[in-house]
């Protein structure tokens, strides 16, 4: 049985997790979901993407973990990438699902469509605490169209902000790349935030793992509510020996 | 429950959806399915792209339609564009299934590869009509290759030959670029009538709407006759609010 | 029914087509599973491409077999398209699975990404036998990734070298290219032997085919061993009529 540590993505926080890891911990799994640092309701938006890296970091080694399988989803990507850097020791493999892995040098930010990217700076320029809001119709059309009108609704009502200078930080990752930990990327096939082909995810971001472990499963960038037991076998199947 | 205005494509006449268009029903929804003009079998063949329009316009509101989630199959993708040019008003979202989004000021035949902007003007010209009419060996091998053998003749024996003009005539939508109904995009995976890649269906006319919803289904470009259950399915998730 | 001779890829033999050959036979249909020439253990590693077409040539003419579907997979796909310029009279159809169908004049080297050229230059020079063992990483995330640790070892373990001389010499397939043989492409979906996008089998290669019959399944580039009924029921679809 595997040490998961699930690491969400942007507008998500820990506990958006529990469908999926109720569906693991059932299968036998020890389950992690920490909250990124500047993430979630209630808390400062004012961080930056080391802030993020050493709240997981943090997570990690309080709980002492070893043989950590660690996954990161979306923004998640960039963040699993940064903790196989500061804690190699305690890592066992890497799952990326729909994530980013930054090509060395980049932020976030460059990563993205150029629509993305005016749409972010725009957004964050206009709220009190440089945080990005996700509005409903790009919520429901390109993330999580595979949801009923209700479903979708009541999860965009469970997002929270994002920070938006962890976009911007430019991220070194020549220890990541370096890095001989198995890596394995999950794709839902039917995944829309990034949009499929130049800009998409895989096989763009995937191919810039070197020998990985494919696995793909129906759904959207939000398949862990539209179907948390689908993406709990894939993780099983990313995760495994 | 949708008011679904189904379109099909070139070879292809109303009559055609009726197993879809059964399980649609049995499901609730209302669904009409119009014949384009030039289409189908004993009918003019010289008819242009604005006739074609015209045809689905009038069958809109001959019905006194409203609410209209508008599909556009193939070749119809062509038409329930210029639809939302005409009557923007009348319409609820447009679904493109496997259906050419041309690119603005393009012809359909711009949209085409060059085998078979090639094949067509020769058959056209061949023809008595400035028809083109359907190859057995291109229909049972790359657009209903799920089918048996039975099933391929079948279906084969059920087309009509296509208006030709209606392929050549440049489409200006500006207004449908500038459009901001809802709009989904269905994606056959297995879909070979246009051949997969540089000149595939899928992102390249579904990555011209903008903001789109993706509901892809196994199956090939005619789904509608191997498998009018599962494509019902995915109109419905296309369709839906 | 079908006569179907199933050509192995690298580093198979004949006998490893065994599950899927049970379910192709199960079906009613007629299998043979020849092993190519240099090819399988205990056998001297020093032949060429024509000899690895002579062999299955060979095999065919030998049991007199006629309306022939001749199947390769990965480098069986090199196999076949020669074998049909030497016997096309005895064939009916070709289909590649996840194969090679490499471009006129090219060698299966031509086709393969820098990192395998390099690699594999590298091991055969320090081979005894001018011959490639297939590392059990590279098996088990890239090839056999949705098999189970247990399954990924045992079939590792009837794994054979690869003699290198085939994937060096260069291919005329001009007669190839010429025919008018149905030719059919299956495509797992979760096939990373080669590298999703530039240098991945779909649609780069089976786009090479010109009119062809697509059929995919979920599954690795090993799903022979992972899902051998589904990819009995893949071949039937690529086979029939």
């Amino acid at each position: 049985m595997a040490t998961l540590v699930l690491v969400h993505g942007s507008w998500h926080d820990g506990p958006l997790w529990e469908p999926v890891a109720k569906h693991l911990r059932d299968r036998g799994h020890e389950v992690h979901t920490p909250t990124v640092a500047g993430h979630g309701n209630g808390v400062a938006k004012d961080v930056d993407h080391n802030d993020c890296t050493q709240s997981i970091v943090d997570a990690i080694t309080a709980a002492d973990l070893h043989d950590v399988v660690l996954l990161g989803h979306s923004f998640g990507g960039t963040v699993i990438a940064r903790v196989a850097e500061e804690i190699p020791e305690r890592l066992k493999r890497l799952i990326f699902w729909n994530a980013f892995v930054p090509a060395p040098g980049n932020s976030l930010n460059d990563e993205l469509p150029p629509h993305y990217r005016e749409m972010f700076a725009q957004t964050a320029a206009a709220s009190d605490d440089n945080s990005v809001a996700m509005p409903f119709p790009l919520w429901r059309e390109a993330f999580i169209q595979d949801a009923d009108a209700e479903l979708a609704a009541s999860t965009h009502k469970e997002l929270s902000t994002e920070p938006y200078q962890p976009f911007l930080d430019k991220l070194d990752l020549t220890r990541f790349y370096a890095s001989e930990l198995p890596k394995s990327y999950i794709n839902a096939t039917e995944d829309t935030a990034l949009p499929p082909g130049e800009w998409g995810w895989h096989p763009r971001m995937s191919g810039r793992l070197g020998l990985y472990r494919l696995v793909q499963l129906r759904g959207s960038h939000e398949v862990m509510f539209t179907a948390p037991d689908r993406l709990a076998t894939a993780i099983e199947e990313a995760a495994r020996d």
